[in-house]
């Protein structure tokens, strides 16, 4: 795989909490002021396990996104990197779906299209 | 489809997050005492968002689980009644699986083998 896996791009906020053939896991932890490199996601759920307030950036544009703790969201295969621009830890666990395909809809961050 | 869909068989528990072509998230919310009927999950990743202490069972067999909150678990497709037997409510994220296919590997409850 070519794509930047973000436990080995930013393994000091990314870590695999469990994987099997449909599935992996990623626990999301930072502080404020945190900054990601550049880093891909496949198709995923996202569920906060915190609040907070982050932009996203793929390189042609950004946005900002806050949530509450205990939502999930569907994010859309894409490549980014992730600043925690709010006052409050980051934590959060994705659910990557192994399986080819996918759609875009509702996505959260910003995708290249 | 002819399974027990959680959402139909316990409406009062299961109400569905989102939906699209690749997955379903469910939120599941009770109270001490509360008692599903049975219900069945497909391949799924369950996250909590409470710490609770649940029985599971399948009719043939039980199985007694506590976990903490923040903490996600494996869920292989299964059909299931649950009891809050401890003192706090349950409150939880299902990441129902769409494809075809899965695996029973670490799943948390009983199965039908």
């Amino acid at each position: 795989m070519e794509r930047l896996d973000p436990t080995v791009t930013n393994p000091d906020a990314y870590s695999v909490v469990f994987e099997n053939d449909r599935v992996r896991v990623l626990e999301y932890h930072d502080a404020p002021g945190h900054r990601t490199t550049p880093h891909a996601h496949p198709d995923s759920v996202m569920v906060t396990l915190s609040s907070f307030r982050r932009r996203l950036g793929s390189g042609t544009h950004e946005v900002e996104v806050e949530l509450p703790s205990g939502v999930a969201r569907w994010i859309g295969a894409q490549q980014h990197y992730g600043e925690n621009i709010g006052d409050t830890e980051t934590h959060c666990l994705f659910v990557e779906l192994k399986d080819v395909g996918g759609t875009r809809d509702g996505q959260l961050g910003p995708a290249e299209h």
